[in-house]
């Protein structure tokens, strides 16, 4: 069937499902992501909604192309100097970074690997935003909520991905090279593939640190995390 | 059951038919948003990814509290005046917005009810961000993703909402009112409640013109609608 008459596909995750089991992926299978997944996942992508429907959101997937392998290998580059600074500044090997079983340790290997193979990674996508007004701190209402329609639907669909700013470094080399606009920036780097091995499930603070009734700091009655939800602090492993 | 004992909400749409179907919703009937469905629908906000797991997204709801009205009465005076500007700018009222059946005076006559009842929305949303670093351009990738997923969970609960920036003008009134710390800008104002009437289908530009391969502008030959996809120009109605 061609692709114009083949419909999205059958869901197999429901919506709250998804909304609060989809965490970051950064290990992947090496199978590729096909076009007939690409297509569902970029389509969701643009569903979702940036002021006046003005649609500002542009995607560029990276290929095997020559001019992409470019981008690939100079995205790569900046992600494996970024993350051994972090590592570094986070102290990722220190105090409990020293037990190989310690989750900071597990963060510290993934995230090797993660940097170490990026330029390999099943599937790369530049989302893109251009702008029609000066920089403005709310204008990434108009290209995130399209960065998290994208990976929700990566996530319905049996892939995984996760945002980086591993770009940011390169963003004008990246612009020449592939034609972007000089009135757009790149708003983050999403990587995509099939999961690989096990993943845990999704950790944040305890809903009442994070929404607020009529006044900061005080939590509604209502704010109570599901039976089952496990919690994390905030931001990277301390160094403790 | 106390809400600490009730799970999620059971899933009665799936995650692709929701992310590709939920559009903005500016009319609502004046049941109230009962606290189960706030708390599932803020449990999906936060949720949502953040840049190192650091969850700087905070949710202010305002209620019928004394504070809440005032911040409410703020937003919606903020609102009627920058949507009369915007209809004058945008010439709402001129050429085919002169017919009344035409998709223009329709969206005008939308947007009137809805600043108009702005401060009566059945809720008030806003999603606020703490800073921990000097103001960047792709500080929205840690904030707005969970406000798309809060727009999504609505959706996914039989609610629906829309992002603004009318509170934009007002914001430091707003921060002082709701005691909102000063490393905190305000991501957007957020109005809730159960759909009234008819809703159109979620409108965009075709694929082809958002989804580029490898250099700015090339289309893949994957980026093609599903049947049944309705179009629209980006931005707001052409003054034709």
């Amino acid at each position: 069937m061609l692709l114009k008459d083949q419909p999205l596909s059958e869901d197999i995750v429901g919506l709250l499902e998804g909304l609060s089991t989809t965490r970051a992926i950064r290990r992947y299978t090496p199978d590729p992501v096909p076009p007939e997944v690409l297509r569902d996942i970029l389509f969701a992508a643009t569903r979702a909604p940036s002021g006046s429907n003005r649609q500002p959101f542009r995607f560029l997937v990276l290929t095997e192309g020559e001019r992409a392998q470019e981008a690939r290998a100079l995205i790569a580059d900046c992600a494996q100097r970024l993350w051994a600074q972090k590592r570094k500044d986070d102290q990722y090997d220190k105090r409990s970074g020293a037990d190989p079983d310690s989750p900071k340790s597990r963060m510290s290997r993934t995230m090797q690997t993660y940097v170490d193979e990026f330029s390999q990674a099943p599937c790369l996508i530049l989302p893109c935003m251009l702008r029609y007004r000066e920089p403005h701190v709310i204008e990434g209402a108009s290209v995130y909520p399209a960065v998290q329609n994208l990976l929700l639907a990566a996530r319905g669909l049996g892939y995984g991905g996760v945002i980086t700013g591993f770009h940011l470094e390169v963003e004008s080399q990246l612009k020449t090279l592939l034609n972007i606009p000089v009135d757009a920036f790149i708003a983050c780097t999403v990587t995509l593939g099939k999961p690989q091995g096990k993943h845990g499930p999704v950790r944040r603070l305890p809903m009442s640190e994070l929404v607020f009734s009529d006044n900061w700091g005080d939590a509604p009655r209502w704010a109570v995390d599901p039976p089952g939800t496990t919690h994390t602090r905030a931001g990277p492993p301390r160094a403790k």
